[in-house]
């Protein structure tokens, strides 16, 4: 059996829409990037064998599970499509695609959906900061807490300030720097806001901070959105490329993989973490599990990183639990340079989770897709030049769900 | 590669129990089927290579999502475990259970812990009624619905009714039979309450119709628990069969399974099938494909069923789609005896959801649990004597996604 699993490409929504004030279901999303993905990829319909969708909470944001199903009424010939949903917070359409390389690989399937989805902007602020804090230990770290999770990443900045320091102008280097990738980035929700460094530096009624040292700058949106991957079995990937009048090398596929469970709660983490190098070591190991399945040494042998800046900590510690610095010394990467596009190794040139936007449970897959983009030389005007091996860590909740990818060409 | 995959028995929870009452929290639910698992299968946390949770909506009932964490924080030595929470509303842990035979042929993982859990009893009837409505399509089919899914399986035996006909007789005794079969059963919700089928065939105040033809005695309980199992790869297996001292053919495995979506809406899924003999095509669908997976020409080569009575009607449904009898004439099987502990096929001997309780999310694994308990001879009062192939049918929504699985000594 050839397990080699490949990504034949897919589509986003413009993660600046606004669903609701378009009057529009979520059902609706998934659809527009089902068609488009139609259109971007060639694929047929009834190539399809199973859909799988991630989305995150769905029932508190549009008052509907089930999710999976609807991908089954999006066309006449998905009747009786096997669909399921998958949660694992905001690393929703991460497992999603886990899943879809472990069916593929077992021989069920040959060509798989994944379609991330999330609808967000159908509730004010409070109540979707509420609603985000179920992906947390509710009761013990969310119930009465404004805003969970700027207090949780804020958190992992106090603890990389307690163990290393930690300068507030290197976080604003990132944020301004996933701004300005998300400028080159015609689905990214930020692409035409005001950002620069000074204001990313700046706080008081410019730049208020939300709880501790996380500012609105340090913050990934409220975003609607979808992202459609597929995925699919060699067989089907050789006809597919054959049909494409390309060779089969030129289509990314799945070189690795690692997937970690870190507890719930944020404090017993970092309890765990004390005398480890690193913040974070579950998911460190999601990383090293990942390259040792992909049979990769070492960061550098990557041509990008799409990771997970749900707020600029969690950025600044992919870039040492990535191996870009020694643990702790995230800061000599972002003085360097090396993580913008043009640099040594360039995190998020999508513009990310800050810049290109956040529906939780589609982050995932949108991730997968730039990947995919970057591999297949089609990312436009936020292309790596000569990308050829991407990595993407997608987590779920304060980091306890840790699902990272590495494809390649 | 060797692609059998066995069920090494788990755990359920007592469904009459309720955990709000208690003042226990959902995972509390999961730690109990957990530690129970270890007793009943002796199976040691390190051999646990990964978790799947399915589980409806407990970001409704309990405000909390990213379920699938919450396993690893259950044991020390699950820090890192990969785990994932599956959703297709009443077949949530169906379909994790389909997603860890996946992840077994692949060779990905040897031993996997399948765990449903629901907690419904934090809200009160009306409440919870909703939330159910978020498993249809809840804007066309349940918003300013009382009770949408008494409604939707009523609307299922009308249209039996226009097609066939049938008697509220014959809908009567199935309630009748399944509470008397979780008389038997000591983890049964309903174990202890009075039923009879005079009392089934009543309306009026002592049993009144909850919507339609539709009385309280045709419905399945609100219910709060869990139910665990394990599968595990065929080396797994062999080397775990050889520490109980048992042989290999003892343990039961998957012999096939099968898994459909059809159209969301109710109405849609009956204007589909109109000229086709069967009420609901795709539900049959996956009973087909699960018979023809396990090289099984006809139901009479099983031993029992597990099936998902939500309501009488679906359970009617049932009978005919399994090919008991012919299409439109379930109340054959009925009358003969048949599907009673001692007949010729029996169904739900468990007590099925209406009488062993129907925890949303924790269905389809307790069915499982279930058809394991009755292949190894370990069903205790309510054992079908000589049991060596047991079907189960778990459905989510008004049998929008449908899961198979035969299981067999």
């Amino acid at each position: 059996m050839n397990n080699n699993v490949y990504i034949l490409g897919g589509f986003q929504t413009d993660f600046a829409r606004n669903w609701a004030r378009e009057k529009k279901h979520i059902s609706a999303m998934m659809r527009e990037a089902y068609e488009g993905s139609l259109i971007t990829t060639g694929i047929k319909p009834a190539d399809i064998n199973a859909a799988f969708v991630g989305n995150f909470a769905a029932e508190l944001y549009c008052m509907q599970g089930h999710l999976g199903a609807f991908f089954a009424d999006l066309d006449p010939v998905f009747k009786g499509l096997p669909t399921c949903r998958y949660e694992a917070a905001c690393a929703s359409s991460g497992v999603a695609a886990l899943s879809a390389v472990a069916h593929i690989q077992a021989g069920i399937y040959d060509c798989i959906a994944i379609v991330g989805v999330e609808q967000m902007k159908t509730v004010d602020a409070a109540k979707g900061g509420d609603f985000l804090g179920t992906a947390a230990w509710y009761e013990r770290e969310s119930a009465g807490v404004e805003f969970p999770f700027p207090k949780l990443f804020g958190k992992l900045g106090d603890e990389y300030d307690a163990r290393f320091g930690l300068k507030a102008e290197h976080l604003a280097r990132i944020a301004e720097i996933n701004y300005a990738n998300a400028r080159r980035n015609p689905n990214a929700q930020t692409r035409d806001w005001y950002m620069s460094y000074d204001h990313a530096c700046a706080g008081g009624q410019y730049n208020p901070a939300v709880v501790g040292r996380i500012k609105i700058t340090d913050c990934s949106q409220i975003t609607d959105g979808a992202a459609i991957v597929y995925m699919a079995s060699e067989k089907f990937a050789a006809d597919y490329a054959a049909r494409c009048g390309i060779s089969l090398d030129k289509l990314p596929r799945i070189q690795g993989w690692g997937h970690t469970t870190a507890p719930m709660e944020f404090a017993v983490k970092i309890h765990d973490s004390k005398d480890n190098p690193y913040v974070l070591p579950w998911t460190r190991k999601a990383i090293t599990d990942a390259m040792k399945r992909a049979n990769i040494d070492s960061c550098w042998q990557l041509s990008a990183i799409e990771t997970h800046d749900c707020f600029t900590t969690s950025e600044y510690m992919a870039i040492d639990h990535f191996g870009l610095t020694e643990p702790g010394k995230s800061w000599q990467a972002i003085e360097q340079g090396i993580i913008e596009i043009g640099g040594k190794l360039p995190i998020n040139p999508s513009g990310g989770l800050i810049g290109c936007g956040h529906p939780v449970g589609a982050t995932g897959s949108r991730q997968l897709l730039d990947a995919y983009k970057q591999c297949t030389n089609t990312a436009g005007d936020y292309q790596v030049a000569g990308a050829k091996t991407v990595a993407t860590l997608n987590i779920g909740g304060s980091a306890t769900t840790n699902v990272v990818f590495i494809i390649s060409v």
